[in-house]
């Protein structure tokens, strides 16, 4: 169970500059908030680094800022995003999730009850991950200076033994396998941040860690080619940069792709593609054609559901390299681009 | 030499909200600018993730946000910094700093000159330092929603053996050391942001990396109790929370303190204290009295130049635990508080 965190700090009850200035009040941020909710030995030792035991083989190491806004969305909030997001960079590397670092950049005069209840996600978040927040830092800018609080959290993860994931390991013949529905999480932060609602429907993000996913898959076949989580610029981003990597064609079967119908509805309201659209727990992965069929068992069958909608969508082609085409249900043929650039900014 | 950064990216002389989007313009930025100016064999694999070789020991890891304004000072600028720092953190912990992540927050309309200049000083930095800046990310947010740039690096550094640095290992007896004048950053940042200008001094940063003076140091005398560099809250912070970790005093002589007589002036003139202000190039050293006759020397001799100022200024005692108390030039005794916060926002 969590530790009680006494609010508000020292009769302060929003973020002041001085709690991100090295000082008594930082200290007492870091020693009340911080560290009661993520607790463990490493931030015990009140050190600016942590000190990790030995790994016995590689590592993989990762960063990302997060700058999403609203803060708290249907299906999760910055604090379990950030958490998410890294452990799902370190998981389709191949690596088991181990350590997370997270700095933090607040405006002056943020709450204190809101800073506390995404530490509390981050820390439930992590705790389901089995990760742990090892090491941070706070800075406070003052009012204007940033919108509310940025999180950006780095990772480490032990690579599997006999694992070779890369963008540009794809092969002719490969197939190409997504975990689950598209598009859930930009078009549940679309909705949520105009105030839309559409009758019917509970649009919500799809926020979720995939290392138990991925362990599933390479505890099936350890020699998958590649695999990314399809975030920002969506699966038509992922697809693109995966074909110029490996100079390689990909062919997508429309028909195969699964998109919520709910999203569907809403992003076609919007004008909006789906495939173009950040995902929070939605992985692509590139296997020889002859182990797709049980990897994609091994997705459907993951106990923690992350893969329950998981589909063959399309394949690897020698011809038009570095070029990803949608084969319609009307038998046409059209080219997936790669998107110029955020339909939706702050999106993660 | 770095390679040719060729401007302006897609006739773009400003950061677009799609620069920061997973797609086309987010790619461009990320082929044209950080990996030219970067450049690695991790980056170079366009990944998520970095996969870094095994290390045979522990691992030090530690994180940091820069929000410094303004973000060129006299003696340095946020990308040097954002390095130095994370380096430092590193160092100070007994750790030989490696590997490097930075993420970045931009606003929309930032020039793409000043991000290339930023990036350009921190791949300079990180060469001096010989850490490698494997992994990155960039979010961009709108006009009015954040100051310009913010970086956070996190860094991964490999333990020596036999080191056992820690804030709670004081002893009594132990001498402390400083490795040069105080309070340079943070003066040179207040003067610099407010135009003022001193006659005849040039008031500068200290930004610099300590790696090189702690190897001096460890090779010196593995044994040191505790080393800390003195950033947000300056000397008076790291020896209260030292002084509070061990549960020791902590005796300093006034007149052995260095400080440059330009920061003193500049320092007395703002109604500053040059001890609680922040210093991005100095370190606070615990050593046993016996050893800290060589292990000065090792600083004074260290071929960097960063601890030709280094000063023997204390003692920890057994009485008063939890407090430092400066011993002035007139005998008498005051309290050096922890200070309250920070007395300058944004200096780091």
């Amino acid at each position: 169970m969590d530790r009680h965190c006494p609010l508000p700090l020292e009769n302060h009850d929003t973020v002041q500059l001085a709690h991100g200035a090295g000082g008594r009040l930082a200290d007492e941020l870091l020693g009340k908030l911080f560290m009661p909710l993520l607790h463990n030995r490493f931030l015990a030792r009140r050190d600016d680094q942590a000190l990790l035991p030995a790994f016995s083989g590689k590592l993989a190491f990762t960063t990302d800022s997060y700058v999403v806004t609203p803060l708290f969305f249907p299906g999760g909030d910055i604090g379990s995003l950030s958490v998410h997001g890294t452990v799902n960079d370190l998981a389709v590397g191949g690596a088991v999730p181990r350590y997370l670092s997270a700095g933090f950049v607040l405006e002056e005069g943020f709450p204190i009850a809101e800073l506390e209840r995404v530490v509390r996600s981050m820390a439930a978040a992590a705790r389901e991950c089995g990760v742990e927040v090892v090491t941070g830092d706070t800075k406070v800018v003052g009012r204007g200076q940033c919108d509310g609080m940025f999180i950006t959290t780095s990772g480490i993860g032990e690579l599997r033994d006999g694992v070779d994931l890369s963008c540009s390991n794809l092969r002719p013949g490969d197939r190409i396998i997504v975990s689950g529905t598209l598009g859930d999480h930009g078009i549940a932060l679309l909705t949520a941040r105009h105030g839309l609602s559409f009758t019917g429907s509970a649009l919500r993000s799809d926020s979720a860690p995939l290392h138990r996913l991925v362990a599933a898959m390479l505890d099936r076949y350890r020699g998958v080619h590649a695999m990314r989580d399809a975030t920002r610029g969506g699966l038509s981003a992922v697809l693109n940069e995966l074909a110029s990597a490996s100079a390689v064609g990909i062919v997508l079967q429309e028909d195969t792709l699964p998109v919520d119908s709910a999203v569907r509805g809403a992003a076609e309201l919007l004008g909006i593609d789906p495939l173009e659209v950040a995902n929070e727990g939605k992985l692509v992965a590139v296997v020889p054609q002859g182990e797709a069929e049980g990897v994609l068992e091994a997705m459907r069958t993951c106990p923690d559901g992350t893969g329950r909608n998981a589909a063959l969508v399309g394949e690897v082609v020698q011809e038009h390299p570095g070029m990803v085409v949608m084969e319609t249900g009307f038998g046409s043929r059209r080219i997936v681009e790669m998107p110029l650039g955020e339909q939706l900014p702050r999106i993660c």
